[in-house]
């Protein structure tokens, strides 16, 4: 069988490397799944040549915390109190769907991310046995997690079994691979933490758990007497670099710090938190500790997008606030989130997040010819802060094009919104009526 | 001469007006530039049919306080220190670019507005005249005001006053009208603002003001002897109904309490606020002691980008955050402070920023079917927190045709681009490294 050859050529090229170089003009080849070429455009060109003039080319981009069947739930549960919105609203509509809805609600999220450039996430919900298919499907680079909670651990974590069996724990191995996914600490008890950590020893699998994201979760793990929900993770050998924690919302600036001196990985959602809690993690103490930090952008039901050019961009300007201070988080930082930091975080960063020979060919073209992104000083800059998800305009995963001219290649575009719409429509039987 | 008669039929059409009605399929209907027809599609169609399948229909956007020209910096003035921006940044460029630099780049800046749903500005700079035209030519409803310095005062009021007979202050007759421009409180001394004031009260035009802007402005009012910002205009009566405020960034809640009192209009910059000073306006505070409230792009070199969609998503986040509450800046107030609130703002909240009949048919079809808006449960949350300025399909001004199938119909785009990054490339003779 011949490998699949291709050459990009763009105006410009950010590799994200260490070294960070720019080729304007520039072009990236593959050789079937890796790169073999970054730099000007070559003399001699092999295989399939792609024009993509007037694009930069990025690494794919990189989600570090989503649940793709949520998407089904988008303007669900909008501007609710403080509190309420897990237990008291998504609940009740998650018990109103089965596995075919949220396999319908998983392929249009992961559509919505692949326009948006995204070739990376870090997927969890339960019954992800479904979900996975989805994944799979769209030709994402992935790793999913199945839920875990005390309620119905065993069942759980056989599931958690059965999706190590089925894709392994190693991304070097297979596109979709396997995390493991306690809750949150106020739903895992000891017991089922210290499974999951034996388990991610044996299995070599990364741990998936959101941390300290409500006010109610911070008092469950006081009112069982440790100090905060990062000293019960820490008390239980839960903290460090194959560890991936999400949000952070409620850390005091004291445990932001054992964070980050642990080295642990943190999925920072800055839309999702700001629009469910009115709050801004810690996350510029935690990432100055030593912590590394990819941007995630939570469910769509809770952002309400998964647009990570949005989510640089929110990210940059709540923590300028946070920090009063207009130099926090610039813009380069801020670009490294969904990009190389973003893939060390979860522990691919020799696999993807930037342009390098051998690294696997994951590559987005983004317009840079649009009026609201031009005129083209700042390459940088204007990606965080002015483009958008559908300035996006060819995605190629492992080598193989699966979006050009902004439209998917291999996938059904329509089908999977009519199905995902379908597959929602049973949800809210009235309109929304403002 | 015949008047031309459009029928635009939608999948959805949201009114906006005070009964706020949704009609879905839904239709508008104009004769010449005013609407005649809101409702279901009617069974007898008159005129031009638009079909806008999959498509909401909404009131043309509103941009209460933006600088088109200064579009051609985009990219040069990123993440600097507080207070460094405009004297430090900003004015060194502003010296590097004449006339025709200035035009090109507001030309620009209307057509990324147009194409991401504005159909109404409040525009403001030196030179506006030059300006003018390319506002003009755009086919953007603008009020358009030449900025005013303590330096040079008598120059620029005599600008002003050559502006009020070039377009008229009033937008009934004009799509194009003359505000004044003072340009901030600590720029423009007790003189200058009385001879504003009495201009305004002559001519009929609102008046324009950035208001504690920044730390340093703060200081210098202060310094000659006055509470604050807020303090100094009111003591000129310089606050009310016919003022706009822009920023307020540093105003103390107490001061945003007399802003509010007055019925001063305010321009709220979010994005703007937050990346050049990391901060957040008391603007609920306004908001809840009477100001009408507008969002504001400011300029593509602030922002980094003129999309209205962006910055209803944005107000919220970080008014939600300063609120430390999630319920704080629902989505339909934001929605309205794109629309009628803003309309209001401009004191043209009779002419636009609703659909009703009679009122001008600033009309806009922004997609209902791209993966990142589906499923449609909440129309007003999808357009606020998902869509994205180049979600809009289609854009009518006084009921004309600017923009269909997201092209502009009269403006050329490729020579237009072509002009800003030419007239853009002088200011940075090298590329940005980082």
């Amino acid at each position: 069988m011949s490998v699949s050859t291709y050459t990009l050529v763009a105006d410009d090229v950010l590799t994200l490397d260490a070294a960070s170089t720019r080729y304007s003009p520039g072009a990236v080849g593959f050789e079937g799944a890796r790169i073999s070429y970054v730099g000007p455009p070559p003399n001699v060109r092999t295989g399939t040549i792609v024009d993509l003039e007037g694009c930069v080319l990025l690494p794919g981009l990189v989600n570090v915390h989503t649940h793709t069947p949520m998407w089904l739930f988008r303007g669900l549960t909008e501007d609710v109190p403080r509190g309420e919105w897990l237990a008291g609203r998504m609940r009740p509509l998650e018990e109103r769907v089965g596995p075919r809805e949220l396999r319908a609600g998983a392929l249009a999220g992961c559509l919505e991310m692949l326009l948006g450039g995204v070739t990376t996430i870090a997927d969890r919900y339960s019954d992800m046995g479904e979900i996975a298919g989805a994944v799979e499907e769209s030709g994402l680079r992935a790793v999913i997690a199945h839920s875990l909670y005390d309620a119905g651990a065993e069942r759980g974590l056989r599931q958690s079994q059965a999706l190590l069996e089925r894709f392994g724990a190693d991304p070097q191995r297979s596109r979709v691979w396997v995390g493991l996914g306690p809750h949150a600490t106020d739903t895992c008890g000891r017991a089922l933490l210290r499974e999951v950590a034996a388990l991610a020893e044996r299995s070599g699998a990364r741990v998936f758990i959101h941390l300290a994201q409500s006010q109610a979760e911070v008092a469950a793990v006081r009112a069982r007497g440790y100090t905060g929900c990062a000293a019960y993770l820490d008390s239980l050998g839960l903290l460090g670099p194959t560890v991936v924690v999400a949000h952070g919302t409620y850390l005091t600036e004291e445990e932001a710090d054992v964070v980050g001196r642990r080295r642990t990985a943190v999925a920072h959602c800055p839309s999702s938190n700001a629009k469910l809690e009115g709050r801004v993690a810690p996350v510029a103490r935690m990432r100055r500790a030593g912590a590394v930090i990819g941007l995630g952008t939570d469910a769509a039901c809770c952002n309400n997008g998964m647009d990570l050019f949005a989510e640089m961009r929110t990210a940059g300007l709540l923590n300028k606030v946070r920090a009063d201070d207009p130099t926090a988080f610039p813009a380069a930082d801020l670009l490294r989130m969904v990009t190389s930091d973003a893939a060390a975080a979860l522990g691919v960063g020799d696999l993807v997040g930037s342009l390098e020979i051998g690294k696997r060919a994951d590559v987005i073209a983004v317009d840079q010819q649009a009026p609201h992104v031009q005129p083209w000083h700042d390459p940088v800059a204007n990606l965080v802060y002015a483009a958008r998800g559908s300035d996006v305009r060819a995605v190629f995963v492992d080598g193989q094009p699966l979006v050009l001219d902004r439209r998917p290649v291999r996938l059904d575009a329509e089908r999977i919104l009519a199905d995902g719409a379908q597959a929602s429509r049973a949800l809210a039987p009235v309109a929304v009526v403002r």
